[in-house]
């Protein structure tokens, strides 16, 4: 590993929203767990490197999906007939209450890890429950699994939830936050925490401000939910006569991104134009989910309107509000929304290209990580070798006609191989390919 | 077969589009290719027949796609980035054109016939091109392949088409038309014709007509595209001005529905309250496509006021419009237009039900070829068995549950089995569960 390797295959990644780069028969040199280069031929210092030759396959940067929800991967695809509030009633917080008992978890948490690290994806932000045990043993389930780098946050709830999934105060909450930190910090290799605060109406303020001190004495990052749904909103107002907005209300509370606090907002559909301007201010990632904002009839995030402010936008599948844990999918899912917001909605806003919906699902929300989601010089080596022999088709294509088709097509058949910070942690079939595996 | 067999497993079927009928653990007697019925215990009268014991798994009527060209299927997936009629131009037309050649259609026709026989879609109506020998190849592949009761159409095209796709007059085009009859009525088991007018853009008045004609002496059914995008329209208006809908573009010409002529109209997106008494009136079919709509930026159908004022209604995944050959993603799709069109043009209409869209996709498709998409007694023994273990999950299941995730997370890979008219025409792994399997 010390002195690195090369992948030779057909080679696509983003530099930016509007460019993808594509290097047919490439070479992808990987030194020190990073990206040393993508060259059209290999040069010459870095020959005698070992090297996998995957043929006329494609190679790409790990897909990164910015939110979803482990424990609500056993019902997708069950029950898509309402609205966010309602939906959470009748499906998520029972099923969510299953994972106190650890049997139970350790059953659902299995399926949820195995399918992740058998799909594209490299890195994810990812939501437990309010369970500290469940949640640990989730964190270790995905550092067994491999396939991903995970962040995973135990939820915070102290108010207008049901009694089965509610903790019994904030001071309660937070000290089981805390105990669930010193538990799991620094513990995995791959899997790193995250605070949690589910949403504004499901948190006091006590319990808000609690996890701000808790963030600024940590340094973790923060997740939660923002401006999703019309009735949620009008809720948080309620609840929050003090905010002006409903983004402001984790602002006070020192959770909403600036200096050392890194921060992913999910969903951002219906911001105001003064929430967008606390949200660009403060740095705040967006995590844009399409298909979720349809399924639960949120409505469409403006999101060319968010790309031209300068924001930061990754994509996430929001299992199980998404039925699919694909981020190709999302990407999918985010242009065909663009579609109808510029047809129904605002024609003012260009529709979002596959070049922008690729970038957002690498580079873009790869960015939260650092140097991730591209194949640009000193980027992580996350990578993912698709295969396409599967879908057959009659006339020659470019490989980006064949990337553009695994957005629309792709299931885990066509994931082939991956790789995480230079380890190879997936093999169809379990194949090795005589190059360097974690220990 | 003539004294029949029973299937064992988790039956569902659709009565109406309000009522789903589940019988778990139930017996679906086969009798001369129609159901006997659907039993919750197997009928003393039954006993003797031999009976195929499926388990735990689900047993559904096939379903119906009442739109889609196979020839777009090789580039589904790619160029989803621009509006119909651009699309047309710039894909479509090109890919089409190479039908000319026998050994390219033979190459992508072999690979459409065999993915749409892998899947749970029984009935389908199918736009091939205008050249009649690859017709009548696709029309020999499909009867080879088996797995679906299809209508395929040559289509006519001769104004407003690249010189590459276009028929030189309408004489010429009636004339192979004929020709295509001829060589192709009565020859197949399985495959039967549709008159296919692209639509009115690419039609002469004189073409028209002699359709009308045309489907006056044979009696064949008519498939064509009505009001799906705004310019499209718009150009018909133009090019029509005598007719005071789109619709009455097919009308005046005797293409549209009524007695001894059924008509399936693809789309009607953005059908006038006119143009849809018309449709009504003759008893037309409307087969909707919410992807393709949404892909092609084109809008989204007021399916539920279609379905208020009792209108014929069924689904096409319209490929390539559509990337998926699934009937069961196109119900999804038809749900998710449902819940963008009521959140963001017009609440007055209620989001479709997952009951509603399996419907659709069965018994209210199927209706268009008489009594198939239900296991109520006397319809078509149309079945597919499908098999979800792929698909773990920790919690119990009602099939209900089980069948509302296969629309969600299905591919061919949870196709089981497949029969039609009574015949079985596929099995996983080429099994055969013997039982009477056609000449």
């Amino acid at each position: 590993m010390s002195e690195g390797y090369v992948l030779k295959g057909n080679l696509l990644y983003s530099t930016s929203p509007e460019q993808m780069v594509s290097v047919p028969n490439g070479f992808l040199v990987c030194q020190e767990g990073k990206v040393a280069g993508a060259f059209p031929a290999l040069p010459e210092c870095y020959k005698n490197l070992p090297l996998v030759d995957y043929g006329d396959r494609l190679i790409i940067p790990g897909l990164v999906d910015l939110h979803l929800h482990a424990p609500q991967y056993a019902f997708r695809g069950i029950g898509m007939d309402m609205e966010l509030l309602d939906w959470l009633e009748t499906h998520v917080f029972p099923e969510e209450a299953k994972y106190k008992d650890l049997e139970y978890a350790r059953k659902a948490y299995s399926i949820f890890a195995s399918d992740l690290a058998a799909s594209a994806t490299t890195r994810a932000c990812i939501f437990a429950t309010i369970h500290r045990p469940a949640t640990l043993l989730l964190m270790e389930l995905l550092e067994e699994t491999r396939g991903v780098k995970a962040l995973v946050g135990k939820v915070n709830m102290d108010r207008n939830s049901p009694a089965f999934l509610c903790e019994e105060s904030a001071q309660r909450s937070l000290e089981e936050t805390a105990l669930w930190i010193e538990q799991g910090r620094g513990r995995f290799q791959h899997v790193g925490m995250v605070l949690t605060p589910r949403f504004t109406p499901s948190c006091t303020a006590p319990l808000m401000k609690g996890l701000g001190r808790l963030q600024k004495e940590t340094g973790l990052p923060v997740q939660s939910h923002l401006s999703e749904n019309l009735s949620e909103i009008e809720w948080v107002r309620e609840l929050c006569p003090g905010a002006s907005s409903y983004g402001e209300t984790y602002y006070q509370a020192g959770l909403l991104g600036g200096e050392g606090c890194p921060t992913i907002m999910a969903h951002c559909v219906h911001s105001s134009e003064q929430e967008m301007a606390l949200l660009k201010k403060q740095g705040v990632y967006l995590a844009l989910c399409a298909q979720s904002n349809t399924n639960l009839r949120s409505g469409i995030a403006p999101v060319r309107a968010y790309m031209e402010q300068g924001m930061n936008l990754g994509l996430g599948t929001d299992v199980a509000g998404g039925s699919s844990l694909s981020i190709f999918h999302a990407m999918v899912d985010a242009m065909q929304s663009s579609n109808l917001r510029w047809r129904l909605v605002d024609d003012s806003w260009k529709p979002l290209t596959v070049k922008e919906a690729f970038y957002l699902g690498t580079k873009g929300g790869g960015s939260f990580f650092g140097k991730v989601g591209s194949f640009e010089g000193g980027y992580a080596f996350d990578a993912v070798v698709l295969d396409d022999t599967g879908l057959p088709h009659p006339q020659p294509l470019t490989p980006e006609e064949r990337l553009e088709r695994m957005l629309y097509l792709s299931d885990d058949r066509q994931i082939y191989a991956k790789y995480l910070e230079g380890y190879q942690v997936f093999q169809k079939g379990n194949r090795t390919d005589a190059l360097p595996q974690q220990n």
